[in-house]
């Protein structure tokens, strides 16, 4: 049987998707071979790979100025590219910190530019939060202006899209596909597929047409974005299997109602999960309610010393991977689209009959 | 019905892998969730990247003194790689130029360092060769010798392996596993996976210990061979399912015997298929016998007219993905590991018929 799976990433798929992968993992559309079998170039996989780009411009409403790219190398390989790929005219970037991922985006970016560092995390009544607008020292002329949407290990996001001068760029891994968002206010977004996209090794990148030809020449040539986008992500042979299962959750997503839809779900699994929370005296979340990501919820034990337990319970439960991140500890409720309601709910039961068993 | 599978890359998997793969693609060994949907760094998926690396040590016998890593971003993002993590020290290198591969390596390399490019490619009886070690121009201060291999669109393959004074960096993306090699004799050796030993979107990197701290300061963290062997090929989160079919493939390997066994397989059917065309008017292989590629055998018709027919035949024969690459024509068979030599004789068979009627 199938488990509920609160994995941060790589995280669950919907079942449909895995039931579809597996129906045709052998012979794809009776051609007699795996779709990870099938050349890249073929007319069979182009047509797939297609077929998912034009799903996700769907999905997300991306304008026509926009390249959608199918990348490899997760978030982290980006975190390198994107300073190399936009800080060729201009060597200036803001970046907003925010947690443990952007702190790593802006470590790697000091390498290539000048990075104004702007401290927005700050505590409000004891929890944390971001600070508002108004109070970040952004410069006046970066290139371009970067944040993490949604902090995964903290379970810290933005309570919007900042209003900005200088072209977005931002980290979506754990929140793309989980709300709408107005694709127009960014200059890139970039997200790592493994948790609301598909498996581990692709990397989606969304990259304004004006910001493709700003490289610096030391950068591999791999990683231009304007290389990619003229060969439709195939300058090499992409992450080809990720890309097609990817295609497949975008279908699973339209079949759902599209973006709308499934966060008027997430909404309500994070309701039910940070509402059972704050009605306890036994669990407790760290974040101040306007900055709660409703994907990632971090939560701790009144007693540190039932965290193993706990675990081990909830996985007899048929509830895995509740751990917190290794760099924090506590537990964490990955609650990604691939999620469904009844997993929250059967979370929720299990965490109320442990707190009344140990609390 | 699976067809017989000529693909250059992504290249047939064996059925065997697939069907493994196919019957715990929802629930891996009754956890309760696939594979993919695993944390990386969860005991369970931990055992499964540790077990492929042990198998493939196994396989190719490599030295404890070398580190192996399953990277992302394929052959092509290595051809970066390679220079930024070792010409740090000393800024030269030789690379062998014998076909299309080889060249785009020593194009990406002469963005980072100073490449003396060895010409090594030549003709022998109006057949395409490879020039003996004698006349290579090999400088003598290099910090490595860079060589492919086997050339897959060309079907042009070193007879054994150079002898250089500088540590061997080759390309072996499709002639890996194939056949026995003795590992020692390279500093650093990479494949991307698509051909013999997985799906693509993975790269295996096999480098020596001493080769590891020689990066240019210019490399993307994320790139850096010391940083990825000091994390296990975890800085970031791995292609977590295409390691996983790469460790199902070296199972079925180690099944199948190891690579002497495979390797015996492999000459029969390249025998065959060479043996054939060989006495063959109709069809003509370009490659002098001592240079031929045991993984692809490119070949023409007597007749170029009949190209598209031969290929509509064969599809229809459910002989797949003889087209040859897009930048020479022609047709080419590719017989990586996963092709049964009852494929190569299907494929024979077909060639004959087709001769007889078309001839």
């Amino acid at each position: 049987m199938r488990a509920y799976n609160f994995c941060a990433g790589p995280a669950a798929l919907p079942t449909a998707v895995l039931e579809k992968a597996q129906a045709e993992l052998l012979d794809w559309h009776g051609k007699g071979l795996s779709i990870m079998e099938m050349s890249h170039r073929s007319k069979d996989y182009v047509a797939v790979a297609e077929k998912a780009e034009a799903d996700l411009r769907k999905l997300m409403n991306i304008p026509e100025n926009y390249q959608v790219l199918f990348l490899q190398g997760g978030a982290s390989l980006q975190f390198s590219a994107i300073p190399l790929n936009l800080l060729g005219k201009n060597p200036k970037a803001d970046y907003i910190h925010t947690g443990i991922w952007s702190e790593k985006a802006l470590k790697e970016a000091q390498r290539y530019g000048e990075i104004n560092i702007v401290e927005a995390g700050t505590t409000l009544n004891g929890k944390l939060a971001i600070k508002d607008q108004s109070e970040w020292n952004l410069s006046q002329d970066a290139a371009y202006v970067h944040y993490a949407d949604n902090e995964t290990i903290g379970g810290l996001q933005f309570a919007g899209v900042p209003e900005v001068n200088a072209p977005l760029v931002s980290d979506l891994s754990s929140s793309i596909l989980s709300a709408p968002i107005d694709v127009s206010k960014f200059g890139l977004i970039y997200a790592g597929a493994q948790k609301n996209i598909g498996p581990a090794g692709l990397t989606i990148v969304i990259v304004r047409d004006d910001l493709l030809d700003q490289s610096r020449s030391e950068i591999p040539s791999i990683l231009k974005y304007s290389a990619q986008a003229k060969n439709d992500s195939m300058v090499n042979t992409p992450a080809t299997y990720s890309w097609y299962l990817s295609g497949l959750v975008f279908d699973w997503l339209l079949e759902q109602g599209g973006i709308e839809a499934i966060h008027q779900v997430n909404l309500e699994k994070a309701k039910l999960l940070y509402g059972y929370i704050d009605a306890s005296d036994f669990y407790n979340n760290p974040i101040a309610e306007a900055n709660r990501s409703i994907m990632n919820v971090p939560f701790t034990l009144a007693d540190e010393a039932l965290e193993k337990l706990f675990l081990k319970e909830a996985e007899e439960n048929h509830l895995l991977n509740l751990a917190g991140h290794r760099s924090v500890g506590g537990m964490r409720a990955s609650i990604y689209n691939a999620v469904p309601i009844e997993g929250v709910q059967a979370l929720v039961n299990f965490m109320d009959d442990f707190a009344r068993r140990n609390g």
